[in-house]
């Protein structure tokens, strides 16, 4: 009954499968050995993109910034959300790697940008010299509240960023997660939807440790580069990102483990309707991941009896039995059915006395 | 016969059988899990440094930009060589993760840093607010070009960094290499010799990719943590990084792997020796490094053969034969005598003819 | 009738005369000259702060930046408010100077920051790796919008910013505005309340561009030093900016200065309420700044007369004449009442049609 | 007799009285004013260089660092000399505007940038992913040691910088001196021998604190303004700084004054060869400066006599009469024949005992 969090799952066989199987003999250093770029290719392969740069580094974190890194001049802000992992998760990495860039947070709708307010804000800074100057925008989906922005939002932002001459970047953490759920390939929910980047998540779907930075532009292919040895994220043993990459996407894997943790989740809120606590979900879950407001003793009762998540808002310990604390929770490619089933259980008594 | 470097050789299977063994179920993600808190208490066993800073990123770049941007000021310099690392293969990390400190170069003896130009350097720098101000000092041993410090150098360049309240850093992407050629233990190289930070190596020495910042002073570890973070070096999964650096140190792999490579260096050198090349290395090779000085004719004709190695200075196209150009040979721990012997064995035209 | 910032007016001859006289003959360079030695003596007298650094730099931009940048750490975030000129009118210098800081908007009621929010921010950054940590706090008075903080005011929020272990920050652009309007001394405006240094400001009101890093602890003084020969405001002939702020400070001009700004503010806000125009007037002017929300038809009217001030929300070109935009006012020492009555003289035609 | 620097000596009256002409009524701040743009216009004349953009900053760091930190991205390196004002006198300055660029020390000859290492090393970085990329190139003249490089040789420099599409930029913190030595205009300086931005000294040669920076393509210019607000060099009552430029150049006030520091200075020299003194000075001074290597004995003397200059190699306490420090000597505007003579007459006896 582990849900912290999709990072906390363990990896997919066939993912320390390819490790092995990579293990093979000599093979020249920093990407330059054949899997690296069979790897590349399949991932254009997977985005329909054949100019597009990829390039592999360990965190989402570090995809992110190197982007946006790269998109975004020092004396520009990056526009994103109050909510979004750039700007709270990420302990001024974004900052750090665009040289001292500004994060505008721009008014959400279900933890998705809304594209009004994106529009005035660009607007305003636009020309004046004492300003931040308009810099890339960031969205993320599956979003940081567990709901998804459809293919025409995302157009919407793209518009708007592109008629300021500036990219639309994708936080891809849960990509796979989002693209299962709106049954879209993924260069539907990229480029043919006006994002120029994406930080393609592994990590949280089964890799070790693996996201790719997909840039469309292939112009900016050796900045990035660059700018990816700068922060120290070139790989010499490039083979075992590239590994753990090229068996993600063999077989289509990165859709077949998402779609499982969406149908855990999805089994998991059906489960919460059903215990009459529909009304405590936030936000519906579009995909793995989920907000629920429940009275304090609710959350000790679960957590006590050996449940794992985290609170989002509010303290554990605290003397009032009914006052409400957000909890989170999310589902991973390994979760079972049984898993959330024992959790659904430990609700029963504490509904009961609702 | 592949000496391109020692980060072109596999993995141990000991390293790749960890990685599973850690792949069991759930694990709380960014360290804190019981076998990264275990493999942070063997990292200082192994330094008999109770109170030591161990903090793991994935390559030696993020390691060593991250201790000497969390010690460097930006208003200060770094001490180096012309030929370290740090200077000529991190494309500006240490300048990044110092927020624009400079590197100041010192004159060199066998690609050591010598002490009497560092103490002048770092007296002439101190009090003028005109001048970037002392900084920390940088080392690395084995070095760059294959020699080693004996520990009262380290102890000599330590006394002058202290002198000025600064701090030595040892680049240890080699470290293992090192300390068996030394025979010295692992505290003797680092804080017994008044070294303040390392960046442990392990990915040269046989594992996927790892390497510990070990920060003697535990003051400074919460500040290498969050700039950890903010360069996009926290794992999520990361007891995928903590399995590794735990099979590396068990039983004192990290020694015999060391061993192994430097022991196929000693017969490759016997050998250069022994077909009368004795003179063309540019320094005795104390560890797996090996520098040598061959007219073009002779790297032609090895490299033709199949022999893989790196050109350093020169270009091997060329209408010269006789034009000497810099080969550089590194062995490592997978390097077989069978490797040493077939690629000696292409020698001997060329020395015939020579 | 310009008032469109303190900065359009003219400086004070006296300000020149100070110029003329230290135009004699040789002084050494970089603050090294009696005269600069003298001057930072007499900040220091001012603020009754014996020990305090005293650095002056050309702008109040500069000032913000290389205090701020001194304060807060790449990791940490800085707190100001949404219409704080650090945040809106620096083009990201606190994220230079800071290499790479975030600023975090705290909520206010009258421009002036609440404590409330402040708290509940340190306290939910601090200690989390994966958030940017709780550094300095930055306010302004007077503010963006013409109020002031009283001194109780100052001290709730800088016990805040002391109880997480960082300083507050005082933007004192128009700090002889405020003092003159609380009728308080620099030393009760500032170190008395709890503020670790201010910029003080003397571009504004009178002089031709200085302003003074005031830093109470001396400790910080080397690198503040430091910092701003890095950012290129270490003047050679430094006692020319010496030669402003002594002149400034001589009998109290600085206070003469501002009394003049407000009582014409005063003045202008009286003329207004009595033409019936009090509540267009978004605060009431505590100094000399005000906003005021007019009609379009009014505005353009007003401008169209030969008055000069900004129109700081909304387009003055624009069909519906009804439409209500925000214009702000600024007095300066030199503001004649003539020029406020002229200006008053235009609204009646104006407030008649109203 | 006061040779220190020609920083300490004093304005030129007209430049004051410009600023006294300038202070009359309101003038929109920024640069927005009639003046600010008027003398733009004069400076972009007197480099007959239509659509340059020309921007004022109060000091020569700052020139150089705005301009240099435009030019180089971070991933990239700058060449420079080992005695450059941006390596030696600017507390990382270069590398804070260019948000951590490195800078690369190419020998010299004289002082000047010899131009085949400086292709080599260029030829070296270039497409190597692991190296700081090939970045601006920067010359200073009159050089940091009082030589001149001659136009061709500033073009051979350009059309190197120029092959690897990389920019050069000019330090003429002491432009007049040089072009009145050469007997060259501004525009033969600059542009015609292939430099792309020059910073245009004002403050060492009569001004109280200006620099032009000339950028002669004009897309570079709304980033300079940008960067130039983010590092706080945007003054808001910019007509004092313009008002300054505006007189320097009028009348070609700036040739006259380097012609008279110039001549000051083959006076002394002069004076210094007719002493016997002339093999102790380091380079015959082209401009209006000199180092002179003197036994401690003769410094001692003379600046105990009331000279004033600075001892740049060695300290002037010491047991050795004989031991040789090296002095630099600098004379300017309002040097006077008298102050030459009379310090000339200091040597007599030393030079007499030598």
């Amino acid at each position: 009954m582990h849900f912290a969090s999709d990072n906390a799952g363990p990896a997919h066989p066939a993912i320390l499968e390819a490790l092995s199987a990579a293990n093979d003999g000599y093979a020249l250093g920093y990407g330059n050995d054949p899997l690296s770029e069979a790897v590349r290719e399949t991932v254009r392969e997977v985005f329909e993109a054949p100019e597009a740069a990829v390039h592999l580094v360990p965190t989402g974190t570090a995809a992110n910034a190197l982007i946006l890194g790269t998109m975004a001049r020092p004396v520009q802000t990056i526009y994103c959300t109050e909510m979004s992992h750039i700007n709270v998760d990420e302990c001024n990495a974004p900052e750090f790697y665009s040289g001292g860039a500004k994060l505008t947070l721009i008014e959400t709708e279900s933890a998705r940008m809304r594209p009004e307010p994106l529009a005035r804000a660009m607007e305003t800074a636009s020309g004046n010299v004492h300003a931040a100057q308009p810099g890339p925008v960031s969205i993320t989906t599956v979003t940081e509240r567990g709901t998804l922005y459809d293919l025409d939002e995302i157009r919407a932002l793209a518009d708007i960023a592109h008629g300021h001459g500036q990219r639309l970047h994708l936080d891809g953490a849960r990509f796979a997660n989002a693209a299962v759920a709106l049954g879209c390939s993924a260069a539907e929910m990229t480029w043919k939807a006006g994002v120029d980047a994406v930080s393609f998540g592994g990590t949280k779907n089964g890799c070790l440790g693996v996201e790719a930075c997909v840039v469309f532009d292939p112009d900016l292919s050796w900045e990035v580069q660059l700018r990816r040895k700068r922060g120290g994220h070139l790989f010499s043993k490039y083979r075992y990102l590239a590994a753990q990459m090229g068996a993600y996407l063999e077989g289509a894997l990165w859709r077949d483990l998402a779609t499982r943790a969406n149908a855990a989740m999805a089994h998991l809120y059906a489960g919460l309707r059903g215990a009459g606590l529909g009304d405590t979900v936030l936000y519906p879950p579009a995909a793995n991941l989920l907000y629920m407001r429940w009275p304090r003793a609710l959350h000790q009762r679960v957590l006590g009896a050996g449940a794992v998540y985290y609170i989002e808002e509010g303290a554990l310990d605290g003397d009032d039995p009914d006052e409400i604390l957000t909890g989170r929770l999310v589902t991973n490619w390994a979760t079972t059915e049984a898993e959330v089933d024992g959790f659904l259980a430990l609700l029963q008594p504490a509904v009961a006395a609702r």
